[in-house]
């Protein structure tokens, strides 16, 4: 896919480095409200990714790599020794916005090397050096996604009807997504078909941000309750599922977004063929099988509360498991920016990192 | 069951006729404010029936029998023949409220048929009568439900954990429900069970309705979103499912709630029983198959807005089926106020009514 190909016109970006200063899509405000938001101090950008306004491991960490050059722009008279120790010091600052967050603390790290790995002592010239880095950060995780929408895209053909789950979209990554990247992509080369996005609750980030951002870029997508996923594939409407994943573990286990796997088993009830789409960064081989995978519990406020709305009593009890794990058996293929990798997984997945 | 068993005491109610005076739960408020709305006049019990605020085949036909009484009440003193036309117009207009429920044009001719029936010419006590034949429909409908109750109980043993989907519940009848029965009878005869009730998106009657009225009698009941019945299924938490349906047909198919179908297809995936409670009523001979159920389909609207709040843009694309059709191999066995039908089912039903 060319670099500036019609998708990076039509697909919303939820990053921008534009004429030095950094714009990020408050994704909080979705779909009400599109505002790219220029962050004109560190402390903002720290702010919109603790607030969420900016999402997605690979985006996070895009985003702390540009809010960092926002918060030396200022600082580039200083003596070499304080710019290098307010580097460390910011970089630190950014990471703290989401401690858990892997993406965040490896992006910040790169940064820190273009200083520590330079004996150049003026703070504009490294400042340059920074932005460049971001920049190639920037480049690298878009190409993960192009990568994917390549290997994927040829399996969409005229006429299907494809299901997905959540956002695994351009919006949580620099562009172009996992699971929509062969949606994009096939939508690029003229195949018509039609997605289906579950809401996706509690959060609903399929209402709020698939169907959103698939719509924005002009593809045909219907927005379903998760409840809905049985029916619309018995009438005959779903011929593929694609959907993302936190996490694959060294069996082809998947983790994914709560409801992930309900829809893999009455896909597989339908013969439907069901897909994950992930950067092989997110194939964890160091877990054996997803029984290892700790489910994080959220609040059941969530549950009760549907963004301001009280859909149950107080005191109602709830549980709210916000991930599942899909057993690989009702996996039909693995799609990563480097190929697709089927059954039988352990196998597969050994080999793909072994031919790496 | 005995007519004063604790569970009448505990149970939320959705009708109560007390010192001649008609009461309905207004639903609508449900579960912020839990309000016996005492009924005034005819034109209020047409309003709480065409607003929801008393809904469910069953619970509408019985409000609107107590309606007409209301109606009736202060004109005993007409001459007898004005009183007899009179009876006739309230139960047409109480008909009209909502003219597509089968229940509350039968619940108005058996009030009809009451006045046609005698030669009396005494309006005082033909209204007497009156208020006797509503009271018989109300018990009538009890008994119904608790013969689902003395039929599907012996199913819920100690330590289960039960699904239920959508508001099959004491609220949509005169009392104990139709999926909700067993769960009642169980509990008060001290077996220890959990139940878990899925929202049942779009209008979450599981989340405002279900977990209320269960919780209410004291029922250990969890509030879940419909994508979790899965990952609570594999996490070992469901030992059954039972839920109400909309119409079972000569086949056994059973069109319930969007939603059920998908319930059905984990339940079979993972070998756990799945029952469907309803009165014989409720089965339709005259339909041979599933296929030829129609499936309503409403506003996108209820997609888009959650009770308030906007979850998705204006003008998103939705589908908003309101029902889907489980095949009758999928279903263990269809509880009925006289006994368990199991597979397979075009033979058992027919047999069924044969010996009623």
């Amino acid at each position: 896919m060319p670099d500036n190909s019609v998708l990076e016109n039509s697909v919303p970006l939820s990053i921008e480095w534009k004429n030095d200063e950094l714009y990020l899509l408050d994704q909080t405000l979705l779909p009400h409200n599109v505002v790219m938001e220029r962050q004109e101090t560190v402390e903002q950008v720290w702010q919109s990714i603790k607030m969420l306004k900016v999402r997605g491991a690979p985006a996070i960490g895009v985003a702390a790599a540009y809010g960092l050059c926002v918060a030396l722009k200022d600082e580039t008279n200083l003596p070499i020794g304080e710019f290098a120790q307010l580097v460390e010091e910011k970089a630190g600052y950014l990471t703290s916005a989401r401690p858990t967050a892997v993406n965040l603390g490896w992006a910040m790290n790169r940064m820190s090397k273009v200083v520590k790995a330079t004996d150049l002592d003026d703070p504009a010239v490294i400042y340059n050096r920074l932005i460049g880095e971001a920049k190639r950060i920037h480049e690298e995780d878009k190409a993960l996604s192009k990568g994917i929408a390549e290997v994927g895209a040829p399996l969409i053909r005229e006429g299907m009807g494809i299901m997905t789950h959540c956002n695994a979209g351009s919006l949580a990554t620099s562009i172009l997504g996992t699971a929509t990247a062969p949606m994009y992509k096939a939508y690029e080369d003229g195949v018509k078909f039609k997605v289906y996005a579950n809401e996706t609750r509690p959060l609903l980030q399929g209402a709020r941000l698939t169907s959103w951002e698939l719509a924005k870029a002009g593809i045909d997508v219907t927005l379903l309750t998760d409840n809905m996923a049985a029916h619309m594939m018995a009438s005959g409407h779903i011929d593929m599922v694609i959907v993302g994943t936190d996490r694959v573990v060294a069996n082809g286990d998947v983790a994914n977004k709560i409801g992930t796997l309900g829809i893999a088993i009455l896909a597989n009830y339908y013969e439907i063929p069901f897909f994950v789409a992930c950067p092989s960064s997110t194939i964890d081989m160091d877990t054996q099988s997803g029984d290892h995978i700790p489910i994080e519990e959220r609040e059941g406020d969530e549950i009760i509360h549907v963004f301001g709305a009280q859909v149950a009593a107080n005191g109602t009890q709830t549980r709210n498991p916000a991930f599942d794990v899909t057993p690989s058996k009702l996996v039909s293929g693995i799609i990563t920016e480097s190929g697709m990798i089927t059954a039988p997984y352990d196998q597969g997945l050994k080999e793909f990192f072994e031919g790496k």
